[in-house]
């Protein structure tokens, strides 16, 4: 139920980051926690009004957000930026919106994304860092860096991904664009690979991610990913990484100044 | 009660680091957890005998260690190195051991501590940062590091500290000598204040910081700081900084190998 029609009511965008360990990812679920939830409860505290929340990513549970895009309609009278504090200092500390601005009525965080970022982080450390414990995968092994980044560059590009989805997702075709796949050491001991794409399916980077770390292993050979891209079989590709290392990045939109 | 006596017991020391946010600090009490209380606990799963913990520094509630070293005497026929993987095993993933090692009979991690270093984190963005909010202070107002500089200068050296403790410690007397006291942008929008000194008083660092940052914030004139300092006068000093920016470095050990 939205609490107000298009009359009288605007449209805000958030960028907003969360720690995401101890929720059931984005999307509202009954009865456990969810980032969304605890945002329309802030929002509703704020604006003593119901308002659904759209997001650009619904991120998983244990998955985390630095640039998470959100909309939502309000009739609430309060100037778009006051936004910030007011929900700040309503929401969890592990939850924190950045920014919040007025966008045009129409602009919608999820359709009108147009370039999603997504990084994923490996703590190659012997004994993991207790402080980036939640927010990293350790894998403390051997891994042929050159390796991955040949069979990355077989995911770069415009292809079918239905190797790299779980069942359960709601997208109808399989079809994305990875701008940009890159495998980063510059601070190590946290290897990063950050995943650039128009659109994501269902644990896509985080099998990508789990194949990418098979083909650095010595699993799987940097050429195979190719045939596995290929087949469309989500079998042959490898498993999927857990989702604390995952983190949303950034979220880019069309070049109208007022949906950047 | 020691589990053993001289006689076939040998004395292990360990580096490790911990995210003490759940504890109540290094040392144990009653009915409240502690590091302390956590690694005895593990050490006596292992060798399935009880040995008293000893750090080189009692850490406060919140406060946190990446270079804490403890030691403790066991008659457990392990080798010292297995005690990393043994105790990593049954510990929570918030203390980790970073290395074992056996070192002689006689050496004490806090009498033989030569010196200690702490770093205080301060984050500076006007919204914290989800990610260290455990792990930092959060101070988003501008702070003048120039006078902070100067005002740290007059802490550096061999001082009598009694204005910059806490009462209830069990010190005897208050002289220390703070070989360094750095102040430090380098990796932005996180402040650091390092202090590495011969020994702390109870507070010392977290009243030190206290007052930095209210000459930082034009509460406290820089060159007021000496007379501070030479007061003796607890109520003179600024407040004592919250905790969770804490954390010790570092401790080194005189110049005998076994002891480093």
């Amino acid at each position: 139920m939205e609490a107000c029609n298009r009359e009288g009511s605007r449209n805000v965008k958030l960028v907003l980051e969360y720690d995401g360990t101890r929720y059931c990812g984005f999307q509202r679920q009954v009865g456990v926690p969810t980032i969304q939830a605890k945002l329309e409860a802030a929002i509703e505290a704020i604006t003593k009004m119901y308002s659904h929340v759209t997001a650009a990513g619904r991120t998983d549970a244990g998955a985390h957000a630095i640039g998470q895009v959100v909309n939502f309609r309000t009739c609430s009278g309060m100037s778009a930026e006051k936004f910030v504090p007011a929900l700040n200092s309503v929401l969890p500390r592990d939850i924190r919106i950045i920014s919040s601005e007025e966008v045009p009525w129409e602009f919608h965080a999820r359709y009108d994304a147009r370039w999603k970022t997504y990084e994923y982080s490996i703590d190659t450390r012997r004994v993991p860092s207790v402080f980036t414990r939640n927010f990293t995968y350790h894998l403390s092994i051997p891994l042929d860096l050159e390796e991955m980044r040949i069979a990355a560059g077989f995911l770069v590009g415009i292809h079918d991904f239905r190797s790299f989805v779980s069942s359960g997702g709601s997208a109808k075709t399989f079809t994305r664009n990875v701008r940009g796949l890159e495998i980063k050491t510059c601070d190590d001991p946290i290897l990063r690979i950050l995943v650039e794409a128009d659109g994501f399916l269902y644990n896509m980077v985080r099998i990508v991610v789990g194949t990418l770390l098979e083909v650095g292993r010595g699993k799987i050979a940097s050429e195979d990913v190719r045939y596995i891209r290929d087949a469309g079989d989500r079998r042959l590709a490898g498993p999927t990484a857990p989702a604390r290392g995952l983190c949303l990045i950034r979220v880019e939109y069309g070049n109208d100044s007022n949906l950047q």
